[in-house]
Formats: C-alpha cells, sequence, structure tokens
C-alpha cells in the first residue's frame, strides 16, 4: 500500500472525517484497520495513475532521477523532459504490470506477467523456509545458480550452441538440473535455490519487457516496485537480462526513488496539490511508502538526495 | 534424444562402422553409451536443422498435420503450401527455443525462455516429490490454482481491475498466495502447486511466443516438444494464453506428430534421402523418438493416423 504522509478532514459538516489519499492493494486490504484503530478513511486513488502520476514527477522534478546498472556501477542519466515520451514503466510488485506512458495522464497498461516478486517469495518461501523476503533476498547473494539450472553446456556436452550463439554458461532451463538427479529439496543449499529463483525471474521480466518495448517502439524501459527497493542483485540482474534480450540495444533504467511511485501520485491526487504548485514550491517532503517501511535500511533520500533536493509536503488537518 | 529407426554402415572400407542420425541434447548424453553397448556410432545432426526440417516435411506431406485446441475440442486445419512461411515454431523441451521459419532450410533462432518442461518437472520435483513427469502432470488436472496463486481480486477485495481489462479471476501473481499466510510446503496439497506451475509455465510461454510472433510479424505459431506430448490440458492452457495475450486475434496450433520433429529431420539428413524422394514415394514409415518412450500411452501413429497416410522408412544395412 502506499500512503502520504499528510492526512485531511473532509470539508462536510454533516460527515465529517479523517482521511488520507491511499493506493494499491493495500488500501484495500488495510482499509478496515485504519478506519478501525485511527478513525481515519482511506481514499482509494487507482493504482496506475499514482503510479505514472509519480514517476513523471520525479522524472521532471529531479536532477538525475534516472539511472543504469551495469556491474556494481550506478551511471546517472539525465533525461530532457522534451524527450520523456513515450517510455515503458514496469512496476514489480506482487505481479508485475507494464505500462505504456505518452504524456501527464496519458498512459496504457500494455502487458505484465503473474510472475513477479510475489513468485518469488511464494516460491522461495515454499522452497527455502526462509521467514521474510529479505532474507530470501540476502540469501541469493550468496547462492549458485548452476547447482539447479540447467546450462547450455550441460546438454551439449560442455560446449556452446555457437550457431544459434548461446554460450555454455548460459541457463538453458531454470530449475531443469533438478530432473536429472535422485536430490530432493533437503539435498539442495537455500541460497543456491535462491539465486536460481531470483534469476529467472528477473531474465524473465527483462525479457517480456524489453518484447514489449520493441513492440511500442519504446526507447527507455524504467523499472521500480517493491521487488527491486535500490538491491544491488537484483538491478543487475534485470540489466543484464534487458542487455542479452536485446543483444546491447536497449538498457534497463531504474529510479532512485522508485518505492515512492504510487504514494507520490496518491499524494498528488489531492486536488489543491497540482504539479505546478509543487514544481514552484521546490519544498516538498517525499511520502511514506508502508511497503518500504519493512527495510529499515532502505532510505533513499538519505541515500541520494542532497539539501537542495529534499522535498517537503503540507499536512492538511482541519 | 531423437534417433531415426534404421541404422547404416558407412562406407569405408578402412572404418566400417553402424551408426545413426541422432539429434537433441540426447544424442550426446547417450552417444558413449549406444557406442559401448551395441557398437553403433551416434552421427549427430544439428538439432534446430532437424526441428525445422521435421515440421517443414509434416506440414507439407501430411493431411490436416495442424490443429487448433481450445474447450477439449480440436479443430483441424489445412494450410496452404504456399502460405505456410514465415511462421513460428516453438519447442518446448527443458528451455524452450522460438525459431522463425522462412522456408525449406531457412530459419533464424529468434527467442527462447528458459522457463519450460525441465522448470516444471524440476520445481514440481521439488515441491510435490513426484517420482515422474506424467505423474506431475497427472496431479495438475485435479488440482486447484486457486489456492496458491494470487489473484486480482485478492488484491482489490474481490473486485476486477477493469479499468485495465483484469478479471477478479485472473492470475496476479502466481505463487503470491504463499506469501500471505503461515503456511508451509506439507500444507499444500501437491495437485495445486503441480496446477499452479503448469499454468505459470504455460502461460509464460504464451505469452513469450506471441510477443515473438508480433514482433517478426508471424501470423501462425505452432507449438510442439516433450512438454506437450498431446497432454490436452497443457494444450489448453497454451491456448488459452496465447488467446489472453493476443486478445483474441491470434490462436496457438499443434502439430499431430509432434513428437517427432526431431527424430524426422535426423532421418532426412542421410543424403539419400532427399524431401522430395520421400514425397514421391509416400511410404514411409515414421522413426522412433526415444523422448517419446517414457510415454507407453502416447501412438500418434495409433491414434490419428490413418491408413493411407501410414509411413515407412527404408533401413540401410551393409
Amino acid at each position: 500500500m502506499k500512503v502520504n504522509s499528510g492526512f485531511q478532514h473532509q470539508e462536510n459538516p454533516t460527515n465529517d472525517r479523517s482521511f488520507i489519499k491511499a493506493t494499491g492493494g493495500g488500501a484495500y486490504k488495510f482499509s478496515d484497520l485504519f478506519k478501525e484503530k485511527l478513525g481515519i478513511s482511506l481514499e482509494k486513488e487507482d493504482e496506475m495513475d499514482c503510479l505514472v502520476t509519480g514517476a513523471n514527477f520525479l522524472l521532471k522534478a529531479v536532477n538525475h532521477e534516472a539511472f543504469t546498472y551495469l556491474n556494481g556501477q550506478k551511471e546517472f542519466v539525465q533525461i530532457d523532459h522534451n524527450d520523456l515520451y513515450p517510455y515503458l514503466l514496469v512496476n514489480i510488485g506482487s505481479g508485475v504490470g507494464m505500462v505504456k506512458v505518452d504524456g501527464d495522464g496519458k498512459f496504457e497498461r500494455v502487458s505484465g506477467t503473474s510472475v513477479g516478486g510475489g513468485t518469488f517469495w511464494g516460491l522461495g518461501k515454499l522452497l527455502t523456509k526462509c521467514q521474510s523476503f529479505d532474507e530470501l533476498l540476502e540469501l541469493s547473494h550468496r547462492g549458485n545458480n548452476r547447482v539447479v539450472d540447467m546450462l547450455v553446456g550441460d546438454i551439449y556436452g560442455g560446449m556452446d550452441y555457437s550457431k544459434i550463439g548461446l554460450s555454455s554458461t548460459a541457463i538453458a532451463s531454470s530449475f531443469g538440473r533438478a530432473i536429472s538427479n535422485n536430490n530432493e529439496l533437503d539435498d539442495y543449499k537455500p541460497e543456491d535455490v535462491s539465486r536460481s529463483l531470483l534469476r529467472m525471474i528477473s531474465n524473465n521480466i527483462g525479457q517480456i519487457s524489453y518484447l514489449n518495448a520493441l513492440r511500442f517502439g519504446l526507447k527507455r524501459i524504467f523499472f521500480g516496485g517493491f521487488f527491486i527497493r535500490g538491491q544491488s542483485y537484483t538491478m543487475d540482474t534485470i540489466s543484464v537480462a534487458v542487455h542479452f534480450w536485446s543483444k546491447g540495444e536497449a538498457k534497463a533504467m531504474f529510479l532512485r526513488h522508485e518505492g515512492f511511485l504510487g504514494a507520490l501520485g496518491a499524494f498528488m491526487s489531492y486536488e489543491r496539490h497540482s504539479l505546478d504548485d509543487l514544481m514552484i514550491n521546490q519544498s516538498v517532503q517525499i511520502p511514506v511508502d508502508a511497503s518500504c517501511g519493512t527495510d529499515t535500511n532502505y532510505n533513499p533520500l538519505e541515500r541520494d538526495l542532497n539539501e537542495t533536493e529534499s522535498m517537503q509536503c503540507r499536512v492538511y488537518q482541519a
């Protein structure tokens, strides 16, 4: 769920109540809880609307908001506002949504996949007994997917299948090696299973994203959502996937404030806050995104923004 | 591995030996075994070459070779030889290869995915303790993926996300429901896990195939390989996926002899058997495909071919 940090009393004398804007699945899931415990109503905003509004705002308002990631290196990219659209926004939450963005408020969900962060965590939980998403992700950094995956070389006697441009170390079949021996789940290290899972899912998202960008002639793909959260290995895997499938022609891009797109968009849906107001004030604090609250190490404000870029939002209270 | 039923002595007086043509990973894997136990050398043929040669031959030589599959119904399609190319051939083995076919001997591997039959069986084996691919597939017929998958309605309080055309019963996140409760692997029925896995993989293959067909302007997609083997539920899931992603504009197609493409292609690589010879004789018996040997119920010759279509190959022996 994405909520913004301010809350507001609706100016209705017959039904005076506090409410905050919220979006995402959590706006439905936690609606009763907010009402019961805090007496606050969640005013639900459309998730896609909010994501796109948030992304457009950040890409225009924040210097060097976008970056590419390869071999452990971030490379910040300044995008000309006049050359921003159209782009593909890939939001990796439990599932994956792919949105073609043509301008402010102009967008279309063009594709997606059910193989997303929920698949990583759901399958990972069943396979490794990890207790949290972060634990599973941490495990993957230490794993070796070759133990679980069938590589091209495993099929062709250690050789490349060079005729079709596949090296012997390319993954031919994710989890395919589990077929060919008598090992059971307990015989595999959780870190190897986790790594294989992360590579399978990141590769797949990178491939489907690239194919959609190609389909609509979009030259930029921005990846965001809970699955990424600035995790270097995840970004690296997605970048490699886009590089591989596009034969080096496309690059995955990430946003410094990717965990806040929905919350920003929800915040901006207050009628009295137009994008223009925000741009003029230049004093906006990024609202809280509940989905990032679990990761105490993650604070992009601390990490990336300098003083001149800091943002502050106004709190409305009747 | 795909082998053909005949074998041959090479006409070389200084190195007289029996050999048979073979293709696929098994041509490497079982090479030593064939030599040791039977004194037969496997002469390896390129897998893609063989698959394409086999598919082209069948689509031209056999009446009503291709069919669509929806709601349990096969619909045979007669394809005009002059309107056959270009098409996309999707071969689902351990991994998935996607080949754009432009004519006899004219083809290019344009894409693929590591999420294939090996992933279904590998992950399935780890998750369910099934002892065979067929057992896992059989289980999936009785399962309910809603127990394991997160549906759109689970996220949006039981409602459709109609604005973007997603019904409440669409899968939002494969295995995503495993996140939201404290169940462990043993708490899930193997049939539900198997069904979710099959739907995830079939959906994904259908989606990537469709995107590639779109990319190259290919109006037909033929699916074949070990993963399918005439299994109705598998074909149905792939058909539904292509229908869903193409918004009804494309149809998945299957081949009656899809288990034999590679073997046929290997057979046809004997120099003295040109396609033209075979077409003139009209008396060719389809060679044995080792990859289908495990399924005793699967005999497409028995199932689909009538007497006038039966084929017989010549055996060469010095």
